[in-house]
């Protein structure tokens, strides 16, 4: 048996890798963080989101774990100088939204990379967002493919598990299409609400629709309302599936559309008796989906 | 100086109706409900949402003041016994939210009527749903129209300001597409996303979509997981208005669903940055409305 992992590196040390240095240090973990700018290190290491952290790519030698909690664009191109540090023997995984892209780029540049997504966020971001418990009661998605080494995906579950997140395993184009489904697609719905509002050419209109905008409208613009450079890399990393979901989104709205123009307003109460009827599914994570 | 207006009647005792009557009574009115079913009256008494209450339109005689806290469709067909219950010299006002149709149904039918909108709500409805302070700090439009009895209007303005309101008039057509735009719209915008996710064919990705959505989603597809016969009759009573905003709605989408399909990025980052910017006017009552 191997040696029970006890050191890990964090790469980035934004919401999610600053979360994991807090939660892997209180479950007893060694963590070195690796961040570009001294001046996040410095405060990284001032709130205590690792044991050691450093500006050189050299710190992760001896790591038995590595978890790259890069953006998508430097997760996608990777620095040579940050591949060369990468120990060999490690596993190495990461946090990144989108997998086939992720499983493209890596799957050839360590041989125990594991692709992995714990689904966790707050509207907050950088080195001051990371926050104790993130992953707690939150899935935990990794898309192994059959290159993936079997005792990296074993380390990679016992993480996500410690930390209380709910396992699941899935192919990654199914991942990216459900993720397209249910996180990168809203953006884009939501975002094209804010828009259609805000062109409004009458100016007594928009002043009143500025005025009347209740809760709903805030809920239902959150997303579209949110960090314009994620929303682009989602789009970008994510865009066959992300366009495919929007094409079935289009016809959906045509088909509640249609019965509105047809005054078929015992069709439109069938369509919303059954929106009504599917959103409580969506709104907790389902029993029995950890293992 | 005509005497102070201490009698009011309310017809209906659902959130709206309910919560005016908890309020008015605080202020030191005579709350006269009227409701259909004697169950309600009991648990209205019970709740103290009136000072007296009865299923007889007769007890409406000797009000200063009634206010029609009905659901659209019975505000629109209102009942002979209703109306000629109505004291001809009292003020004369609803709360619907889409107020041309209601003009038209009343104007002729009342001559102290007033079309009046106070945007409050929660997820709750029927006679359990009234509560104190609703209104506080929410908008509260009048349309009147040149019929409209410019003391009438007044007494509305006192009424709306009493409970903390912030008190706007517009024409009610102005009104309605607005209320389209930022309530009745979203709701069918959200519900498509609801559809589009319920009809993924593939069940290992509904799976995934399932147990992946988070409080983004939840967000989102509130107001289209709402009540179906309220989706209904907002859009049965404001159609036009309706289309018109699902007009701009898809042609909005389509814009930004372009940029992802010729893969123009600055394009996709200068939109979501112009709804990142948009969307913090519509969060708060601006400064400056109420009287």
């Amino acid at each position: 048996m191997a040696r029970e992992t006890k050191r890990v590196g964090i790469v980035g040390l934004g919401l999610i890798g600053g979360s994991l240095g807090l939660d892997l240090q209180a479950n007893g973990w060694d963590v070195q963080g690796f961040v570009h700018r001294s001046v996040t290190a410095e405060r990284a290491k001032e709130r205590g989101l690792v044991s050691d952290v450093s500006t050189d790519p050299a710190c992760l030698a001896g790591c038995d774990l590595v978890i790259l909690a890069l953006p998508i664009p430097l997760l996608l191109h990777p620095e040579p100088s940050l591949l060369e540090a990468l120990p060999a023997e490690a596993v190495v995984t990461d946090v990144g939204s989108v997998k086939q892209p992720v499983l493209e780029a890596w799957r050839d540049r360590h041989p125990r990379f594991v692709a992995s997504h714990p689904m966790a966020g707050t509207a907050l971001a950088g080195v001051e967002a990371g926050i104790k418990g993130l992953f707690r009661g939150r899935p935990w998605i990794a898309t192994p493919d059959p290159k993936t080494d079997a005792s990296a995906l074993a380390v990679v579950q016992s993480l996500a598990l410690s930390l209380g997140s709910h396992w699941l395993t899935a192919a990654a184009a199914q991942h990216d299409q459900a993720v397209a489904l249910i996180s990168h697609m809203p953006v884009l719905v939501s975002a094209a609400l804010l828009r259609a509002v805000g062109d409004e050419r009458d100016p007594e209109i928009r002043r009143l629709a500025l005025v009347l905008a209740s809760s709903g409208f805030a809920d239902t613009t959150r997303v579209g309302g949110g960090n314009p450079d994620l929303g682009v890399a989602m789009a970008s990393t994510n865009r066959g599936a992300l366009l495919r979901s929007l094409a079935a989104y289009r016809w959906s709205l045509e088909q509640l559309e249609d019965a509105v123009l047809q005054e078929n307003w015992p069709q439109l109460q069938i369509e919303l008796k059954r929106t009504q009827a599917l959103r409580p599914g969506f709104l907790e994570t389902p029993d029995g989906v950890s293992d």
